[in-house]
């Protein structure tokens, strides 16, 4: 059986990969799976233990992560998320793509560990946009906006791993877009094994 | 504006490639463009100079190749074909993506003149499903069939160079898998040219 690929869905905060990816889940739910995060942040009211996430204490976390058990963590604000290994092990044994929405900067560590997973890149349609979306309603100075800016354009140098960019303007678009990376992906082979399949060696 | 890519669709002889193609541009029209070949053969009936081919003399087509104006060349049977520089030039330039189906070795000569090229290569659904659809219909002897897939076999060694595998059983399943490895190639990026286009620099 072939195994399954890692794809990275990641962009800077605000950019929409979140919904991005329960849509594409929502309508090809055979194309891929996620897998749950380890969080030291408390489950929110209809959070379940191992559906949403593995709810773990800080010193447990630490634990963890001293174990080697993450593929990637990142700390957002006071609380710390992780991907473990095993969990995508277990998907890509079974033959099954995995999708990891994380931040950014997860995505050059989890491309250390696993050279051939897919790095997605979702980009805002413009870069206004992307601060409006953020920033709330025109609300800030011009100050303010261009301070947020810089902070994006430094977000988008995280990016130099990622192979792959999808702009998400049209929701729908965006989702056939990653689609397609995800089937186009899934074509690539090695010769010698695509011969093994038809003469039954190399 | 962004530049065209070239993809090379082939696979051995009767996997249906250019059944696939045609599709695949009455389908997408908008997706890429084809070029036209030169050929030393006589035009067949309908057949236009300038739009199916160009129809060019031995003499004309050595002094073509002296020239260097072609991309790849091709002997069948006692005719030859060449795909020009100058037709795959002009659909590039203009934005556009470039098919060109062509014969398994073409796709090697593609590849050493232009790197980023993406090679496809269309397999049958099984050696069985190949050998039937080239010998007919079962008036071969067993040791003929043998010796048509040991040539096949060699022929798939021609497949080093190709980096995507489409397996055309069913049509309409191959065409959108060829429409997903060109979209999915179109959203491949450097990061300096996404910030240029958000930030006005690199």
């Amino acid at each position: 059986m072939k195994k399954g690929k890692v794809f990275v869905i990641s962009g800077p905060s605000g950019v929409g990969k979140g919904t991005l990816c329960h849509e594409l889940m929502r309508k090809y739910p055979s194309l891929a799976q996620t897998t749950v995060s380890v969080t030291t942040r408390a489950p929110r009211p209809g959070e379940t233990e191992g559906k949403h996430y593995y709810f773990r204490s800080e010193a447990e976390f630490d634990k963890m992560l001293k174990e080697g058990l993450f593929l990637e963590t990142v700390d957002k604000f006071t609380h710390r998320y992780g991907t473990l290994f095993s969990e995508v092990e277990q998907v890509l044994d079974g033959g099954k793509n995995v999708i990891l929405e994380i931040e950014m900067i997860g995505g050059a560590n989890v491309k250390k560990h696993i050279p051939e997973a897919v790095l997605i890149f979702i980009l805002p349609p413009t870069l206004e946009a992307l601060t409006a979306r953020i920033t709330g309603r025109g609300s800030e100075t011009e100050s303010e906006i261009r301070l947020r800016q810089a902070q994006v354009e430094k977000e988008f140098d995280q990016a130099a791993p990622y192979e792959y960019f999808v702009v998400n303007d049209v929701l729908d678009d965006a989702v056939e877009n990653v689609k397609a990376i995800i089937v186009a992906e899934g074509l690539k082979d090695a010769l010698s094994d695509v011969k093994q399949n038809y003469f039954g060696r190399d």
